[in-house]
């Protein structure tokens, strides 16, 4: 396995060099702690009234930006959530299972065939310490800043953990976080949120090692990643997912149609109900905070689909759609959906109801089989909820820039307002090389619509499997596109850091401007060579730059006025 | 100054291996010879009932892709529009003018004070060789598709010369095309037509070379650009823009204030109406096809712009401020409005009216001192269609994703239909050193509501000056929004792209996927080396690859239902 000291590195590299790890406490449940990243400012800026000498913000890193943490991958991270659990006796150690995790816990499951999910808590009223760790991190120690800021002349309120449990009971926002991922720190997904986005990883038969997919997860959580998918298939399944599981600070989801395939050696017309139950089992005691489940792709969709100029692009949706037609019987993710909401129940795993049927090309999208599925996935929401399970959708795909508003329109209006989690849309076909950014302009405007978490894209998606740069890239894009969508959702946090960046712009604060950007050791070197290209030595502290030089530069006159 | 075998390369790697340039006369005008580059499929695909083996596309490289075309840079390219302007004697040798271009000949203008604007013909009735050529261009021959394309159930009718000549009377298109830029390839620019976008190269005081900015031109042409700016300030500014305009196949804009502003040492109180003035007919006599002159910012903007988080961040804007505020008086560039028209009629110049006050940071869009001037704009668009000058409105800048829409509305309500030219918008202030990307969100949504030119973004944008890689991630981000605009817009021949990349896709042509991508030379090195990495030898002819692997190809599974 990986050497600690190849896939993690001090708190200064991890961060850049102007932030630090600070900690704030919960006040209903004071054995919580959240971890924020903290930018010092190098001056003081009056921004409405307040003054900022320094911004926290929210932060995906876990202990690894944490100078004090120890590390140690063959352990795992801290268990942060074990404390809290002893609150909620309603776990009992798991019989069922072989599972021997890394760290050494026999896995747990809610006690009496009970539930012990957010949705069932938030419906009875209570407050559980994830809604409330959750609640801390949307505000980023802003709260009075929150209260202040009249954005585009509409009031604000911090959120509050009795507003997450209020969003989880309605079905409005999800909080991922199996009670066997100990190490998780939670948060919520829902689009009174922040957007939220996703990084997939994950090797395939022809791919990588598991070393290569931890350090992957870890990278995508520094750069931004609020959730990360292990997608592999292949040998190791498992073990790849046991190592990202312990190691990781974020919520896990994985498609475990994919093992189960493995499990058959890839013949999906072999796959059964009761393989596919154990494979849920077995990836419910090792920790997964959340599935996809590919449960709408029906029979009476698969014509309309093979219809169309890509048919079935959804790994899990192909899978499904050849097992329905070998066996000519309903998905067996269908027939069995109660079944498997009660395994969901007993470990608190959320359901993403994956869109098999969603359109891979422009020509397809919108179409008879997509928004057919989607109703069912409503249908299938509902069944979900009956039982206390939380629910997310996922959508497309390929959209056309005048079809994406249509696509939350419908969600909202078929799922009744459970979180949306698409992928992208990409708005043309034509993108390959180019399809992070592609993605991104069809998640901006949809996530600003309403939709609750990005799945990232990279500039592989298309061409080959992503590397660790082309993670770095998709995050990154999809970082700007989730913040994007938050400055026009009106969210006073993303407004202010927008704020303070123009005000550092427009004072000629480098160093700032470097720090408020999505990756400051990368917009600092941009810069530097920059100016080392053109022998520029004025410096970080004069009042105009390379770009236009003294004479040109508006900033400068523009303050001269 | 550069050698030519550095400055581009022969046809097969300029274009990729499998395109070739080829070309098409015109009807009207048979002396016109239209070129494009047809992509060669590795197979026959049929679309719609229709066949095809290979697709003529959109060309903006000029004699740069054609193998038997003899390039001297110190000669400039050959001057096609010479034998369509014998057509059309109202020109005549200025005597005004000391300047020498570099291909010999004495500069032109309209005889005896006259017109010879595109759109002075065009409300004459005559379609000149400029439409047919910009006509014959946005349909890539593929007139039939055009035609038989029911994109959306909307029928669509090919370009013809006759539509481009009312779009440009009626002011809602332009053509620009200085009588003494003999060597442009004519284009349209307009919201009924192909969405374009414009490269902005030029040197600094502290910046780099002519061969430098000559070699970003051409280059930008090769990757698509559909005009260039030439921003240069600093020395030489006519010699690097004399080398730019001989050698350039596309439109060259200027922003002539820089100039002027040089010749007063960089002083803005300095600046007169004269100066100013003979800035203009030199840039005219050398053939700029457009001036983007800052007319709008008067003073009744300047307290408004002054409140702002980031006041003026336009250069051209920020100039003209403060020569405003030191004469207490009203904007030359106003106040000589018709002066300035008058010169741009003698040579068919088309006017970017610049947006002096756009906001520079996501405070402070859409407030009263942008469109305070996009209301001026739209005045001074009537003074100019009054002197049949052809004219576009530059637009914002830093807008977030909620208030795009408006900015779109507003132009065409207060500007009269006038094309619209916009950098970005960026969405949020944050994004340096992805801020191609960031633009290319908002350029994307503003371009399907009917922005007929995005200004591209480089990711050195907020950081540095852009180097010729950076020219290259920032065209070819920007085709991709504008080429996703069209898309959305419905356009017929940016729909039988994405059709056939999307069959080739399913049809695991992998060639064909890479050729129809912006940048086939790439998509196909990016796919070779991540199999490369993989040890995957499985070549181009399987039907899966090494994302999935054999078992999990969705579409080789789709395919086999």
């Amino acid at each position: 396995m990986a050497s600690q000291g190849k896939l993690f590195c001090s708190e200064q590299k991890f961060y850049g060099p102007h932030s630090e790890k600070i900690y704030t406490r919960g006040y209903l449940h004071p054995s919580i702690q959240v971890g924020m990243r903290r930018i010092q400012l190098s001056k003081s800026y009056t921004i409405d009234g307040m003054e900022f000498s320094s911004i926290p913000m929210y932060d995906t890193s876990g202990p690894y930006s944490d100078p004090a943490a120890t590390i140690d991958l063959q352990k795992g991270l801290e268990c942060i959530r074990d404390q809290w659990q002893t609150e909620r006796p309603d776990t009992e150690p798991s019989t069922l299972s072989q599972h021997k995790p890394m760290h050494g816990r026999t896995p747990l499951k809610a006690r009496d065939g009970g539930s012990v999910t957010q949705m069932h808590y938030a419906r009875k009223g209570v407050v559980t310490p994830e809604m409330e760790y959750a609640a801390i991190r949307e505000n980023q120690m802003l709260e009075e800043w929150i209260s202040r800021a009249g954005i585009a002349g509409k009031k604000h309120q911090p959120v509050t953990p009795e507003l997450v449990r209020d969003e989880v009971a309605r079905g409005r926002a999800i909080i991922p976080a199996n009670i066997n991922h100990p190490e998780v720190e939670p948060m919520v997904i829902g689009r009174n949120f922040r957007v939220k986005i996703n990084a997939n990883i994950g090797n395939s038969a022809l791919g990588s090692s598991i070393e290569e997919e931890v350090e992957k997860a870890i990278w995508a959580c520094r750069w931004g990643a609020d959730t990360v998918m292990d997608l592999s298939t292949g040998s190791n399944i498992h073990q790849t997912r046991e190592w990202i599981l312990r190691n990781s600070p974020v919520p896990i989801g994985t498609v475990p149609i994919y093992q189960a395939l493995e499990k058959v050696d890839g013949i999906a017309e072999e796959l059964t109900w009761e393989m596919y139950r154990d494979t849920l089992l077995e990836q419910a005691e090792q920790g997964v905070d959340y599935f996809t489940i590919h449960a709408g792709v029906l029979q009476e969709y698969l014509l309309p689909a093979a219809k169309r100029m890509t048919g079935i692009v959804s790994r899990g949706g192909a899978i499904l759609a050849r097992w329905c037609k070998k066996h000519n019987r309903e998905n067996f993710l269908y027939t069995h959906f109660d079944e498997i909401c009660e395994i969901l129940t007993s470990y608190d795993i959320a359901i993403s109801i994956g869109d098999g049927l969603r359109p891979g090309s422009i020509a397809d999208a919108n179409d008879t089989a997509q928004f057919g599925e989607l109703k069912t996935l409503g249908e299938l929401t509902l069944r979900a909820w009956e039982r206390d399970v939380q629910v997310m959708i996922e959508g497309p795909g390929h959209v056309p820039m005048n079809l994406v508003a249509e696509n939350m329109t419908k969600q909202l209006e078929l799922c009744h307002e459970a979180p949306f989690y698409t992928l992208g849309p990409l708005v043309t076909d034509i993108g390959a090389g180019y399809d992070h950014m592609n993605s991104a302009i069809g998640g901006t405007l949809l996530a600003s619509l309403g939709c609750a978490m990005l799945c990232y894209v990279t500039p592989k998606e298309h061409l080959g499997l992503p590397n660790k740069d082309d993670v770095r890239e998709g995050v990154l894009v999809h970082k700007l596109a989730a913040h994007a969508a938050d400055v026009a959702k009106g969210h006073p946090a993303a407004w202010l850091r927008d704020m303070l960046m123009s005000s550092a712009r427009y004072e000629f604060a480098w160093e700032d401007q470097f720090n408020l950007t999505l990756d400051p050791v990368y917009a600092k070197r941009i810069h530097q060579e920059s100016r080392a290209a053109k022998n520029d030595t004025n410096g970080l502290k004069d009042s105009f730059c390379t770009m236009c030089g003294p004479d040109f530069c508006s900033m400068k006159k523009s303050r001269e006025l």
